[in-house]
Parts: structure tokens; C-alpha cells; sequence
């Protein structure tokens, strides 16, 4: 499997569509406006450079596409207002992987453009459809990055190159769970060096000196290798493991399917950008949310199960449809949904994320 | 109707789709590539610069649209082969209105990248939805902006603003016929000139200096109201008038509805360009091309009638779901072929193009 060229959110208008269940990624974004908002004001104040150039990377679609772009663009207006400036104008580039759905992308900003037309007035929108783990901008082209709930996404399955040889070196799961031998964790680990190694140099080359860029991906509290994500994917590979009981699919097919996500702990993170060596780390934070807000909101009549469920549909079907077919998708979060309120599986933990401020060296 | 938020070229793959049916416009494509090169190479030899940034204006999807890519990446790189220089980075921006699919548009860019690696390594490409009417780049920031079959495409209905009043100037027909009030035709024409004014203002903000333009449109060759055009539009305008009287749609939704499209003649054209002020013509010409070239190829088993039906579905058809409703496009189709067929329509005539060449004056 190609996952640059499979992989995508569930695209659409229904139930389990992301659009409809991407409220977790809303508060990451929100976690993270104030550091966003820091990184433009600070860009704005170095510079008085009539055109700003400013690229999200791994947009998706929906209404957080649209809060990241009205954000950005907000701040910068009420910045150049407050230093009493008249405002660049903004080139915005939105990316994602070519199955993104950026004809949704699309229209929805129409509709935003019409609406709030003094805020977007002067700012220019393109989508790139390509993988950040390779180039997608000219040289120096780019002022601003900003990466939310997506480097944790790794180019590649990292076991894939044992597979080919016959090794099927995680048998039963689909992802990091305790049970793995360490050789499936330190894949992982290598394959996430690799790919945010790759990232660092190609936005390196394609960001403009004394450029700045904001990332916020999934990753872990400490060294310990399990997190909120082992433990919905625990349930998840129980849930495949199910359907091979009953004939839906082949053990050899769940065995030689893995999850190519990866939440790095600060350490990782760390290294590589020193090693890569062309950004200085303005900080690296870690926060943490809680996965499923819903339930103390009560804002919803469905069980626990079922909410979690939705949400990870909405983002690992095109992958999951991809391997083991469409056909098996409702059966699946099906068993995942009972799984989780008969509350078989581990305790509940937050999210872990990171938050990685840089500046292009010159 | 709101015509750029209506207007695309009709998606899909199937057998009425744009990139099944546009062979036409790929022969425009053809016959215009000598003048692209040309302006490509100049531009080449102008400057040393590291950075080329181009932009397709109303690129629909499918063959096409990856034709013109191809041409004008090919072209660089030959010129600097034969310059014996480093080819430059091209930046280029397919842009079209925002109902078109751009989905289509990436995706196949993505084949077509893996096949032709060598000419599109170093060209970034991009997706800009919104009107060629407004403003769509930053300042400056374009050297060679390239349309190809699309600026005879009018802003909106030329006489919408005269339906507001009750009044219906054009009873009985979608265009200007030989019947059409002198008012009709002044009507399109003042709309042609404001729009394509419009189109140069907006460029010539756009474009950095020294920066050329290729604009090849659906044209006229002398001063005569009527072209090839009129008489396909004087067939569908009957076949809807038949529609009327089997009471599958009003007169009123017919008199109410004018084909957003205006043929220009040379004149026209040039009076703009010089008075808008911000360009200096290189050249504008005329060519024909024959429209049903496939009779003579005899590449099909199609009526002739059935062929060119399928060509002018492909392009008018969302237009016209959007005012009458799409369950009448069958069936309108079906009377515009065997009226095409039954021969009882004016003599055929070939398609005239205007090819304009503009430079940025510094």
C-alpha cells in the first residue's frame, strides 16, 4: 500500500464523514491559536514585507480549514492595525495528500470569502495537493508554516520492509501495543526520524530566511512507548482479530497491516531538529486533552463507544477501506463501539501533543 | 443565476463529461503551442531569474489541463538545455472557477508526475478557485500568465440587469441571433468589454514586469453578429422552445435565460487592450478550425448530429441544469442532434480564435 496515495479524512457530508466528527482536531487548534498567534505577530514585527506567504500543511477539509485560514488572517489584520500598518498582502497555500477533498476545500472558502470579505479581502488561497515529506514550494518562498494534528502521520508503514522479506513481525496488531517486541517499536521510531528529518530539510529549503513555523502533532507524555492511541488501536486490532474468527478476513491480512502514525516523545522531537540543524527551536511544549469531551458535555445521546468510534472512523476508514476493503468498515467500528463500553480495554488516558515552535536560521 | 458560482465544465468520466468531449479545445491547445513556446522562451531569455511562476486561467480538468502543464514545463526545459543553463524553479497555478474539479485535476497531476518525473521535478504546482474577473494573485507576482478557451466566457448575463426590470429583450432565445433586437448584441458587447477590461486591470496588478500573456478565446472574424456559435445556439434555442411547447418547461424560464459567452471581433479586443493602457501588443490574430473535425477522421460511428450534441453537453451542460433543471438535458440534447442531423439549421461554418500575445509594460 502507497499511503501517500491512499491515505486521507473521510471525505463527504455524512454521519461518519471527518467533516461531521473533527472536534477533537478543532481543540488542538484552539490549544494552539495563542502560539500561532505569537509566531505571525512576531513575523510581522520583523518585517515590512508587502506580501506574507504562509502554507498549512495538512489541511484536510471542513470548518477547522476554514478557523485555521480565518485565524491567521485575523491576527495579522488586527496586528498591522494595532501597529497602525497597512496590511500585506497574505498568499495562503493549503495542503494535504492528493485524496484530500479540495473541491470541498473550495467551496466552503467561497462561502467564507462572501461572508467575511474584509478579513480575506486581500488574501490569495491555492491548495497543493502533495506529501510534505517532499518538496512542495519554490526556494525561500515561504514565511510561515503551520502543521496541525498531522506529522504524527508517517510517510510509509515502518514495518513494510520486513514484510517483503516474509517477516511478519507484529502478529495480531496493527500498531505499538505492549504485548510488541521491541523491534516494532524501534521501527516506528525510525521511520518518524526519517520522515520528520525529511520534513525539516525540504521546509528549510522552501522557507525564507528568518522564517517561522508552528507544528502540532499527537505524541507522548514520556519514554513510555504506550498512550491514549495504543490503547484505541489495542481495541482495534482485537476488533480485526474478531473478524478473522469469523471468516471476514485473513489473520495474514491483519498481520501485515500496521498503522503508519507514530507519537514521538519530546527527546525525539528534539534531536532531530538539532541534528538537521537549519531551525533554532524557539520551544517545545507538551499539553494534553481529553479524547472524548462529549461525554462530560453531554451534548450527545450516543454511548461513549459510539462517539469514539466516529471519530476514529472519520479518520482511519479510507486507510483501513484501502487494506481490508470497504465491506468490513460497519462490522468494525461496530465491535469497536461495544468494546469500548463494555470497557474491555485499558484505562482511559488523555492526549498527548506537542507543540514545536521554529525559526529559519539564516 | 450567479453565474460564477453555477459555471463549470461538466465533471465526471462519463460519456457527456468535459474530458471525454473536449477534443476541440485540445486542438485549440495544438494549434496555440507555438505561440506559448515562443512567449515562454522569451520570457527565458529576458531574465536569469531563479524563479518562474506561471498561471493557466480556466484550466478545467483532465487531458487538457495536463497537456498545457506538459507543453510549458517541456519548453523550459529545452531552453535551457539549449542556453546551456540551469532550468528554474517553476511555480504554476491552474486556476478556474471554484465548481470545477480540481479533485480530478490533482489527482491526475499525481499520475502524471510519477510518469514524467524529469520535466516536473522542479515545478510546484497549485490550485486557485475564483473568477479570472477579480483579483486571484498577489501583486506583481506572475510572469506569464497563459487561457486558453475560456475568456469568451462573460461574468454574467448580459441582460440580467434589463430582467430585473421585466423587461425580456430576447424572446425565444439563449444568445444573439440574426433576430435578436441590435440591443441584444450591445448588450453582449458592453459586457465583453467591461469584463475583459476587468481581466487586464486585474493581470496587470498581478503580473511582474516584463511578464507576457497568451490568451487564445472563441472569436469573430469580421464585424458579423453571427458565427459558428450563433448557429449551434439558434438549434438549442428551438430545441428549448420545443421543450416549451410540450409544456416540459415555460417560455418564460426560456426568455428569462441568455448564454453567458460573447464571440469577440478583432477590434474589440484591441480597443480594450490599448485603452486599458498597461500592456504592449505583441501581436492578434485569427484562426478557424473546423468544430466537428472527427466526420472527416470518420473515427466514429456517431451522427454527426450525436457528436456535436455530446461536445456542447459537455460544456453548457451545468449552465443550463442550473437555470431549467437537469431532467430536461436529455432530452433537449436528444432534439439538438436530430435537429443537427435533419440538416435543418444554417450552413456550417468554422470556429474563429483569437490569439492575443500581450507584454507587461515596466
Amino acid at each position: 500500500m502507497d499511503i501517500p496515495s491512499v491515505m486521507c479524512m473521510k471525505g463527504g457530508e455524512e454521519e461518519t464523514s471527518y467533516t461531521k466528527n473533527c472536534s477533537l482536531q478543532a481543540r488542538v487548534i484552539d490549544a494552539a491559536k495563542s502560539s500561532v498567534d505569537e509566531a505571525v505577530v512576531r513575523l510581522l514585527c520583523a518585517t515590512n514585507a508587502q506580501k506574507l506567504t504562509i502554507a498549512d500543511l495538512g489541511c484536510a477539509s471542513g470548518q477547522n480549514t476554514l478557523s485555521v485560514v480565518a485565524n491567521i488572517t485575523d491576527t495579522i489584520e488586527q496586528t498591522c492595525q494595532r501597529l497602525g500598518r497597512f496590511p500585506p498582502e497574505v498568499h495562503l497555500f493549503l495542503n494535504d495528500l492528493p485524496r484530500n477533498d479540495f473541491n470541498s476545500v473550495f467551496s466552503s472558502l467561497q462561502s467564507c470569502k462572501a461572508r467575511e470579505a474584509t478579513n480575506l479581502g486581500r488574501c490569495f488561497i491555492a491548495g497543493v495537493a502533495g506529501s510534505f515529506y517532499g518538496r512542495l514550494f519554490p526556494r525561500r518562498s515561504i514565511d510561515f508554516f503551520h502543521s496541525s494534528s498531522s506529522l504524527h502521520w508517517l510517510s510509509q508503514d515502518p514495518l513494510k520492509a520486513h514484510q517483503k522479506n516474509g517477516l511478519l513481525l507484529n502478529k495480531g496488531n496493527i500498531f505499538i501495543s505492549e504485548k510488541s517486541l521491541p523491534f516494532v517499536l524501534d521501527a516506528y521510531s525510525r521511520q518518524f526520524k526519517q520522515d520528520f528529518s525529511d520534513f525539516l530539510k525540504f521546509r528549510s529549503i522552501e522557507m525564507a530566511t528568518g522564517g517561522r513555523m508552528v507544528l502540532v502533532l499527537i505524541g507522548r507524555m514520556g519514554l513510555d512507548a504506550t498512550s491514549e492511541v495504543t490503547r484505541h488501536m489495542d481495541v482495534l486490532s482485537s476488533a480485526l482479530m474478531d473478524m478473522v474468527q469469523e471468516g471476514y478476513i485473513t489473520e495474514e491480512k491483519v498481520d501485515s497491516f500496521n498503522i503508519p502514525l507514530y507519537p514521538p516523545c519530546v527527546p525525539e522531537v528534539a534531536h532531530e531538529i538539532l541534528t538537521e540543524g537549519s531551525f533554532s527551536l524557539d520551544y517545545l511544549k507538551v499539553f494534553e486533552l481529553d479524547y472524548d469531551i462529549e461525554r462530560k458535555e453531554a451534548i450527545s445521546n450516543m454511548t461513549k463507544g459510539e462517539r469514539v468510534a466516529l471519530s476514529l472512523q472519520a479518520v482511519f476508514e479510507p486507510l483501513l477501506a484501502s487494506h481490508f476493503g470497504s465491506n468490513i468498515i460497519e462490522g468494525l467500528f461496530s465491535k469497536f463501539s461495544n468494546a469500548i463500553d463494555k470497557g474491555n480495554c485499558e484505562k482511559e488516558r488523555k492526549m498527548a501533543y506537542l507543540m514545536v515552535s521554529l525559526i529559519r536560521k539564516s
